[in-house]
């Protein structure tokens, strides 16, 4: 194979970063793939590193010592995550999405690739300096939402179940009360899937009263693990007093007049 | 913003196309963006393909036309892919994931990004050919993997649930025979989330007697869909007559010794 110019080096090395996002890379390993010298990948990762920043395309972090090399992080400028937020926002007032009782048609953008993507980035933006070792939700509708803020951080996704399943092992569940409609269900997590003391970023597309959230977090320190954060794509305005306290939620939403037909939808970036 | 180098403008290009897989760019997009001739980002994106097909890291597809433009298409080399194969078979040959009942732990390489992405890639260059309009499966292990599937084909995921929800609308639904315990079940899909005609790829982690993926194509048949592919990661060996006969499997799972804990599984790359 012939060796590569720089621009081409620098092509196949972004490719490689943006990947997989997270990952470790030493430079002996792009040093030996690409036949030349550390100090000449040094100043690739240093060029690749700076025109991610200035185009708001995410950074490259180093990190220094033996155990040491490379990594790509997605990142979200303020001004991409308030833009999503308006444009999620925007989406959702179509009066289309109004279901009876008030629900929300949302699952269209919960399982696009590029929405989930860019909401999975965001999270990953917002809770990273938390240093999640996995991120986890419960079954069924965050879980393609969850997987992208996983690969955005390079960490595994943890599943939690509505019921506990014979394919999984030995697992640990908890009842919980849905805050909401006051129902009570069950949640478990195969005991193998969360090692002691990790630390769980958990996410979700939705959040009212906040019960399965409180479930979540229940289940997580009944394993032994320690939860540094909740983000939920939307959370309700009321009830205003949730089971859960400290979250995260890209967009608030207010109210849908089902008589109207409208929806009132803000972005939020916060409670 | 200071004008770009080219070197410079290529790390940005490669990190735009690789982070929207199936994306039709147009050339004039690009040439805005950097403040240069369409001709120069013509050059850069023939030299960007150039290295990604020698790589092995996938590849570009120009659009010509007044609609067109190029787009990055994920691209698995048959290498690759029987690499990755083998290396799912010996994770799997693991004794530690030998459950009671002879069922294989798996969900932690189908939760985890990396593994998802590179199966979602395979499944994306097997079925490209056949141009899905979107990826569809039933809940709930498959879903990582059908979303990075439908992410590297730059396609819409539409979920298939086994009950039907009132926060999703109008739904179509069917009962089926679970081909291994016979048990009758129900699976749905939200009206709105099929357009008449689309062309379907089904993807799930798992097959043994077909009755699953048979309920998938039934239900595809039923809103007017037109399913052009079945994509399974694993697929057992017994029952050898399946209710689906065309199917892709990436590995077949030949048996389960409980006793002495030892699993056969081969790589396989189809039936």
């Amino acid at each position: 194979m012939a060796k590569l110019k720089r621009s081409e080096r620098i092509a196949a090395l972004v490719k490689l970063l943006a990947d997989r996002p997270g990952h470790l890379w030493s430079l002996s390993q792009f040093a030996e793939r690409f036949a030349t010298a550390k100090s000449t990948i040094s100043d690739d990762l240093a060029l690749i590193k700076a025109v991610l920043d200035q185009e708001g395309l995410g950074t490259i972090r180093t990190y220094p010592g033996v155990a040491g090399g490379v990594s790509y992080e997605p990142r979200m400028t303020e001004a991409a995550a308030w833009q999503l937020a308006e444009e999620l926002a925007a989406q959702l007032r179509d009066p289309q999405r109004i279901l009876p009782g008030g629900f929300l048609y949302m699952t269209d953008l919960l399982f696009t690739p590029f929405w989930v993507e860019r909401l999975g980035a965001l999270f990953a933006t917002r809770f990273r300096a938390e240093e999640p070792d996995l991120v986890a939700t419960v079954e069924t509708k965050g879980i393609p939402l969850a997987l992208m803020t996983a690969r955005a951080l390079g960490r595994p996704l943890v599943l939690l179940r509505r019921d506990s399943r014979v394919t999984e092992g030995p697992s640990v569940s908890i009842t919980y009360v849905s805050g909401s409609s006051q129902r009570i269900a069950n949640m478990s997590v195969p005991r193998r899937a969360v090692p002691q003391g990790a630390r769980v970023l958990l996410v979700d597309d939705f959040m009212k009263g906040g019960g399965t959230a409180r479930g979540m977090m229940d289940l997580m320190r009944e394993v032994g693990a320690r939860v540094v954060g909740l983000g939920v794509v939307i959370a309700t305005a009321e009830p205003a007093r949730k089971l859960v306290e400290d979250y995260f939620a890209v967009a608030v939403l207010e109210g849908v007049d089902t008589v109207r037909r409208q929806v009132r939808i803000r972005p939020s970036l916060g409670r």
